[in-house]
């Protein structure tokens, strides 16, 4: 089903999706670096800022990253010139006490880094299917963090080259209604 | 410390920010129900939406949604002619699987909020400090989900009538700088 907007939101949000055909044009450091400078923008509890970001963008760490995915994701993710693992630190510096809001929060980060791709014509995908205990043994990741997603980043590509099933799936997804949203 | 850049980032993101100064000027329905559909266009984990907004905008509502923040909240959320609580639902609606995403999922989609109400010149300042027992007995809210913040929602107002300790701290905070998000 087509996505349809009732609101005249953002343009940049109406275009946003997580495709899966990535080009292997190559995206440059300073595009990269600016997707986290937007992040880090992000609101957050306390300004705790618990988002941190691990950017795989040349061949060695490109390759271990790929290691983490999950066979299914690697079929196309593999494609894309970068892989950027999100985790999300579990206290506050300051205090050492828990924070509740690290996954809240690091998901309002994700959400403009996201946003900053699309402005910059990058596409995005974030994958749940990864290995969290692979990329904590692979990357020396310390227990102050928690592994939270692999985004994959890069521009679009050819949609031909995908599998048949994925070419399938390759669409921006619909969404609930706002009424079915409201408590 | 004031705000610095070193990327060209989304203006609307360098512009946002959590201010503590409301004006009681009403926000239109219309308005914030955008905000919602904004919201509601986020990724998220098999396109799951554990997003849900409870949404005070009337007196009654209001009242209640105000008793459940914590007085030093009170103090300038009261001013706020909108609140909106932010609830995730804690498991996949298909499968009834636990969704590890839904607060990650949740921060993606009020980023979003956050910056469409940004692009309607409406300010929103997300908090951490209320009682989530009384809003769930308040508004009867079903253990499906998680309370995770009330956002104020409105204009932006006198900043000369909050309280000094509050005045003090009016203004965009800065951020970690890019490197030190770096894993």
């Amino acid at each position: 089903m087509p996505r349809t907007f009732r609101y005249q939101i953002m343009d940049i949000i109406k275009k946003r999706w997580s495709p899966q055909a990535y080009s292997q044009e190559l995206i440059a450091r300073d595009d990269i670096l600016a997707l986290v400078e937007a992040a880090s923008f992000a609101p957050s509890c306390r300004n705790g800022q618990p988002w941190r970001f691990l950017i795989a963008d040349e061949p060695d760490t490109l390759e271990k990253m790929r290691q983490v995915l999950s066979p299914s994701n690697q079929r196309w993710a593999n494609q894309a010139p970068v892989l950027i693992l999100i985790a999300a630190r579990k206290t506050f510096a300051d205090s050492g006490e828990i924070n509740e809001w690290h996954e809240f929060d690091t998901g309002t980060a994700w959400g403009f880094l996201a946003l900053e791709a699309q402005q910059r014509g990058i596409i995005t995908h974030a994958m749940g299917g990864f290995d969290p205990d692979k990329a904590i043994e692979l990357f020396n990741i310390s227990d102050l963090y928690e592994i939270i997603t692999v985004v994959a980043v890069g521009r679009y590509g050819d949609k031909s080259k995908l599998i048949k099933k994925l070419q399938e799936r390759e669409f921006p997804k619909s969404r609930k209604s706002v009424e079915e949203l409201l408590l």
